[in-house]
């Protein structure tokens, strides 16, 4: 049995999913089909780019992970699929990927029609590329059937922390659920950064010279989310709320 | 390996949908369950109706189609069950199936206890009657065994565009999770109404000239979404918000 | 094939509740996972406490069900397995099981980190723990596996309807996705309590003389809901908009 996960920003609200998932069961009956989430904020790719790192890890291997935040469906950009680490990925080439895809990477533009729906309609390639190829991914066939390969895949540069005059900066990515804010700035950077010296960070006008352990620790809270980014939080209560801190607010690491 | 979809009203807060699925895995655990929305908009019959006839096509033969938007359960109004076209439907007689059914649809009231549980509750049909239907359904039986045919099912009849002194009539049935609003008229209305003439599309205080193809193509776009109906969108934004359109506005296309 | 239902307050934006499948389906990938629902009111225990009673009987036996209300996260609070009337559940021992453990319940610490992920963060058990433990109990492994007896588990007092000066008490738990009002009376307690006499039923500032049987059968009503529960709802609208009744309010039920 195959596992196929879906990430879009389709909402729950409409068909889409649905229908992508009759495309996939009508072509291999068989396939697992997971629900990472499709509540993504609309056409955010950032976002998108950010969270299918998280959850790949935790899939095993040979799993096909279906991607779609496509606000240019229909355009000139390129429908993918490619293997990283023995998983598989399918969706637009518009940097939904930049966080999987490096330099050794294997990209093949999906252009085989035999591996579509008949009718290619230009507004839901989820339906009518994506779920047929990973439907056929779960049935056994490999990136390489669906077209050429291809060497300039759009990766999204200005999406990852950096130090700037001595400063660790990296920015609010996302809010989740509980209105707690996740940035881009994971441990490993930050532990390289900080090393055995005390740091200050700061968000908006809050500064914290320490990390917590959990959420329930005090009111506002700085710590290492369980995904290994730097993540706030407020205990009972919605730090976006609370604070008005925004997507992309920088989030800034000082030596002291 | 029998798919059963599920569209309802319940929302995705309260346990309505768990509780309706165990229902039917605990009659056929090999059931496999789709679902394709839980939000449609609150007892909204005409919302369902439509959504409907636009994911049964994507499903296999033999699907099985549970669609439960029942503001009147527990009155008068008949469960029934039927097949058409290969595909299996279950739900209220009030209207849901109005695009499904037509004049040779051999319907069925659903009166068996039988294949009921064994306590009707009379607010909770999904759970009592239509779930354990589904699963004997997806366990190979047929309508008829459920109980008497029915001649005279609901069926809404305004729900389809109309011709009004020369302009073609629809309506705004549903926003969709961008807030593209989409419409009950099919390009196959509109390409019979158009031909090779000339036309004007109008919304609130909006006119179209003509269809674009993609949403990313310009603001405001009218074009022919993915489903074969005329859909209004805005890029990168919400149409709804944007422009204050309503569910059941006006959209007219006139010749030129 | 084993079924595990998930009951989170994780919402359905982000990809928790993916990560958890990822987990159990990488342990035990013939799992059949049922989603009761994510968007139980963030960080509320009584209102998780209360759905589960609810939704558990209609799974069969050994369903697996695993509960993630969770806001001590990271501290003291333990995680626990144990089996109740051939059901398994799993989760914190916070008083989320507070509806379904009784004096004879064996409830399991949940200890051995042979059952858990290889590195168990803060600030997500249902990921690190309780999803592997999920996984194990649906490959036939008992609680007791998993750690030590314990013989205090949380359960919370204050959740249960209670005669006061000869008035029966309640409380609204929660509103369903309609906006109707769900209180804590059961069906049992009401009967048990007014018997062959009149009564009345107050909420707010209303009244209600006698029970409906359907929401449709006038604007305001009070029924029995299909769980067994005393319930307030508003024909085509929501009982807690028109009202402005809110989750806690007390709901009165005298003898006349």
């Amino acid at each position: 049995m195959q596992i196929i996960t879906l990430l879009t920003d389709f909402g729950l609200k409409d068909p889409y999913v649905g229908v992508m998932k009759g495309v996939i069961l009508s072509i291999n009956p068989d396939a697992a089909i997971v629900d990472i989430t499709h509540n993504v904020s609309p056409q955010d790719i950032r976002e998108g780019a950010f969270l299918i790192k998280e959850y790949c890890p935790y899939f095993q291997s040979g799993t096909i992970h279906v991607a779609v935040i496509d606000p240019t469906v229909g355009g000139e950009r390129r429908p993918i699929a490619f293997c990283k680490d023995e998983h598989f990925f399918v969706g637009p080439d518009n940097g939904i990927f930049s966080h999987i895809i490096d330099a050794n990477t294997d990209i093949y533009e999906i252009k085989n029609r035999d591996f579509m729906l008949k009718r290619i309609s230009s507004t839901f390639h989820g339906r009518d590329i994506f779920a047929p190829v990973a439907a056929y991914l779960a049935s056994g066939m490999y990136p390489s059937a669906f077209g050429p390969k291809i060497v300039n895949p759009v990766c999204l540069t200005d999406i990852f922390p950096d130090i700037i005059n001595g400063v660790l900066t990296g920015e609010v990515v996302m809010f989740d659920r509980f209105g707690n804010a996740i940035t881009n700035i994971d441990s490993e950077i930050f532990n390289d950064f900080t090393g055995r010296n005390s740091f200050k960070i700061h968000i908006g006008n809050m500064t914290f010279n320490s990390l917590n352990r959990s959420y329930y620790e005090q009111n506002f809270t700085c710590l290492i989310n369980s995904s290994g980014y730097i993540e706030f939080g407020c205990y009972m209560g919605s730090f976006a709320k609370e604070t008005g801190i925004k997507k992309k607010d920088i989030v800034k690491v000082e030596l002291i």
